[in-house]
This record gives C-alpha cells, structure tokens and sequence, in this order.
C-alpha cells in the first residue's frame, strides 16, 4: 500500500474501481486507511478482506489488514513517522507472503524514505530491504520500458563510489541479471553496454574503465552465449536503444540510465529487481504528498508496474 | 571547412546552395577540395575566393583559401594524417582573424581527432584548443537548443577527474558564463543547477558535494543577482527544463547534460564555447566518414550552429 500519507491508497483503489487490474491480487496495508481513502475520494468500491491470502477471489480488492493505523493516523500530505513505520511493515508482511510461495509476485506502492528512518534509521529503500530479507546482496535495479529494460552497475551511492564499483565481475554480473530478465519480456534480448566515461572514453584518453573492466566483461558474456555489445558512448546509445537497436541496456550508474528514462517515458517505465528470488517490481515514483487524495495523480504508472508483475511471475 | 575527409566540404556547399546561410561569411579552408566537393555533388554554386575578408561579399561563398591541400589528398570518408593537419589550420587562421576582430564569430565543422593527432598528438579538439589561442582556461562547453541552455562543469576528462572538478569556484564560475549567455538568448535567464549525487545526494545519504559546493556555489550566484536554483535531482531535471521552468541548466559532466540533449534534439543542438573573448559555435555531430559527399546528411545542424554564431555575435 506504501505511505498511507502518500498516493498509495489512492492509486490502488483507483486502480481496483477502475477495473484496470486483472488476476487474483492481494493488498497489504490497513483497512481502516482504505476505508478513509474510499470516503475522501467519493468511490463506490467494495473491499474484500482477507484473513489468508488463500482466501482472496479474482479482480476483488482482496484486503490483508496489517492492522498498524487507524483513520485517524493518517496525516494527508505530511510526513507521519507512524506512517512511515507502518509502510516498512506492508513490505515486509508481503515479501514475507512471497518468500514463503503463497503469493507469485510483489508490486511495491512509494514509501517517504524520511517518513520510514523515524522508526529505522538506516533504512535505503525498499530495494535494499526486501533484497536484504531475501539474504541477497548482488541483485540489479532496473528500470521496464515497454520496449527497454534499462540496468544499473550501482544505485544509491555517492557518484564518486559508483565509479568505484565499476569492476569486470560485477559488469558480468549484471549482464547475465539483464540477459535472463531481457530473454523473459523480450525473445531476442540483444543487450547494449554503456562506457562509463564520456565517448566511452575515447581508446582510454579520458578513463581505462572501458579497456580494463567493461570491455572484458563483455567479452566474457559473450563468451557465455550472451548478446551482448558495446561499450558504447552513453550519450549516443539511448537513441540507438529507444530506435529499436536494443532490448536492454546496462548502464553503469544510476544518473545514466535514469535520466534518459525518465525523459523518455515517465508514466510507463517500472521499477524491478532483478537477482531475487522473488517477483518485485515498483511504480517509478514518489509519494506525491502534493497530490495525495485528491483523485487528480495517474494511476498508469501503478498498474504498469502491476502488469509486469504479472507477466514476470507468469513466465518465472 | 572542418576535415576534408568528411561531411565539413559537403555541409558548407549545400547550405550555401540552399540559400540557407544569411549574412556575410568566408570559408577558411581549401578552394581545390570545395571545388572537388562541388564535382562530387553535382552543384550549380559559384565558389568566391577572397584574399581578404574585406573582400567578402553578403550571402555569397567567399573562400579564405589556406591552401593546405589539394584536390588529390582528399581520401573521402578515410582518416588522413594530411587533412587532419590541414584541419586544425583552418581553425588556426580563423580564430586569429575572430581576435583581430576581422570577423565576428566561428561556427566550426567536424574534425576527426585521430586524423589531426597524427601531425598533433596532444590534441584534444576544437574547443581545447580555440580556448588555447584565446589564452582562456577557465571556459565552459554548452548545448544549446532552441528553447534551452546546457552548460557542464567538466567536459572530456574521466568520470573519476569529473567528480573531483565539481568544486564551489568553478561552479559559481559556470553560473557566471551560463548567466552571461542566457541573458543574450533568453531575457529573463533562469538556470537550474543539477546536482551532481543520485537524487541530488538526498541530503547527504549518497554524497556530499550537493552540500559542500554545489548549494554554496548557488547562493553565492544569487547575491550576485543570478537567478539560479538547485541543486536539483539530474533525473527529474531535465523534464522540468524541457517543459519550459528553466531557461538554461548547469550540469556537473559531460554525459549529464549530453545524454538528456542529445535524446531530445539531435539535429537542433548546437555546440558553444562560453567564457572566451571571441563568439564560437560549433555543429553538434563529427566527421560522419561514412555518408560524406553522398549529398545525404542533413545541413541542419549547421544553419542552426552558424544562425547561432550571427546571433550570438549581434548580441556582443
């Protein structure tokens, strides 16, 4: 449900009314802030809830009450530690749900990362938490376009560490994370890598990350069955990509990829982990406390991430 | 004239043949190989060879012959250690005559630095070495398009050097020059500064340069009258420029600006050097070896590079 602050709730009963949700889904968060939500918003919408996901019924709005606010916790718009704490909790109640096989994906609602270290102080996201819970520690963020998946080396570090982390095994790594979620969405999964210095650095005039790292991580996917090529100046490959060039794109930090995605299609590209052993994908936005409950934010975005939950889990 | 090999010969004759070109220009570069590109093309064009640029005449072709080359050397579409020197001497002469004050501005073509490293192999292009003879060091490398203006902090080193040159004089520096362009493009002149950190640093979670030099930078700007704003996070920058809430944007690399720039308008954007005493722009794309002399390439990148120089020029 994410920050019951936030658009969360809203996004999922606008989802849920606008019939926009296909499959059996369950929501994870309180009921008594979806009832709040309901009447805010004016929306004839029944909840259905749930004590066992077993119990859950087709394109219902299946409710797993977490039971951690009341109505009268929510503070429309503004940063409420209780909030914050309770949103960590849906994440985990859920993951918990997958990791167990009783549930075949998760599509993650936005959290307020400021909202949610009132209770816990180092918390970095859902990404890291639910990868965290999974015990996993080389997993990939990657951004879902309808025609791109976009990789990343690192996420939320320094620019500086980041291009420290640009190493050969980690290269390869996240290449074979991309060549096996590319394969899934898209048959030929044809993976272009991006240099990390200007013109991919031009033969080593400005960086020999190009010729000592990306270059021979490269070479070893290839070596491994992978399409892949590259590397490729970054200010030129997304053209290219977005063209139809590619299936996938490895990017080397997260400015790279982010910012042409973002400029490219926001409303359509998702957020997903790839390495877990779970399903997880993410809408690409905040909470939107500007516009929180007031029927006015899209609901496209949410019910992309939503989809491609769904196909992922199809094809695992 | 840029480099005989490639597009420079083919772009300046079919914009003049086109009528595209207003003003009185010279062409510094050779009247054999013009004469040859004119053959290859099969161009009805007078070609008009001046001694001196007072002898230029309103929109015809007046050519500053450097006699560097003849129409034999010229290898299309293949490097030439010959055309690469003859290359930079195009650019020797005309920015001698820019600070003589014998002409108002340099719209440059594409050089192939492999090609002009044979005869100078410290060279590291137009820019370096126009801001050279200027005897600048402290100059900026800018995008500009139609409705907006990219500036970078650093341009053709590593990431690695890039993120140590993020520090607060030069980027109240950049703001500085930024500052002084707009003005002449866009009157009311407001610039975003990106920051340089995923998120922007997200107050200091990821890095600490947004709060060490980069914010400080900003403020120092605004006592000075600038209207700057930032740092702000470079994923969501860019939509916000391009939808029209800034008029130029300081970026903190290369691949920061050029990525977003090059992703949104390939054929408009144009290439000028702020902060030297002389006006220079140049096209936005290199030698394009294999479509030269094939009358295929677009020449709108040019009249935009060379309009540009004319209005950056009156504006002096």
């Amino acid at each position: 449900m994410g920050d019951a602050c936030g658009l969360g709730p809203e996004l999922l009963l606008r989802s849920a009314a606008g019939n926009i949700l296909p499959h059996t889904y369950v929501l994870f968060g309180d009921l008594e802030v979806l009832e709040f939500a309901r009447e805010k918003l004016n929306l004839n919408l029944d909840l259905h809830p749930v004590a066992s996901v077993k119990d859950a019924k087709p394109k219902r709005l299946n409710v797993f009450d977490c039971r951690e606010l009341n109505r009268t916790d929510v503070t429309v718009g503004k940063i409420s530690a209780k909030a914050g704490a309770a949103a960590v909790k849906y994440v985990e109640i859920a993951t918990e749900h997958a990791l167990e096989e009783k549930i075949d994906a998760v599509a993650t609602l936005p959290i307020n990362k400021a909202a949610s270290r009132h209770s816990f102080p180092n918390f970095q996201g859902h990404t890291e938490f639910i990868a965290d819970m999974c015990g996993v520690s080389d997993y990939v963020l990657s951004l879902v376009a309808p025609k791109l998946i976009v990789t990343h080396v690192s996420t939320h570090v320094s620019l500086k560490e980041a291009v420290n982390l640009v190493k050969r095994e980690r290269v390869l790594s996240v290449l074979q994370m991309t060549h096996s979620a590319a394969k899934k969405l898209f048959p030929r999964a044809r993976i272009a890598v991006a240099g990390l210095n200007p013109h991919a650095g031009e033969d080593g005039a400005f960086g020999n990350d190009e010729i000592e790292d990306i270059a021979p991580a490269i070479r070893e996917a290839q070596r491994l069955g992978i399409d892949a090529c590259g590397p490729i100046a970054p200010d030129t490959l997304f053209m290219k990509a977005l063209a139809g060039d590619f299936d996938a794109v490895v990017c080397m930090y997260h400015d790279q990829g982010h910012i042409p995605m973002k400029l490219h299609g926001f409303h359509e590209t998702v957020n997903v982990t790839l390495g877990l052993p779970i399903v997880r994908t993410s809408v690409d936005h905040g909470t939107g406390f500007d516009i929180a409950y007031k029927g006015i934010a899209s609901t496209r975005n949410f019910s992309c991430a939503f989809n491609l939950a769904a196909k992922l889990a199809s094809s695992k």
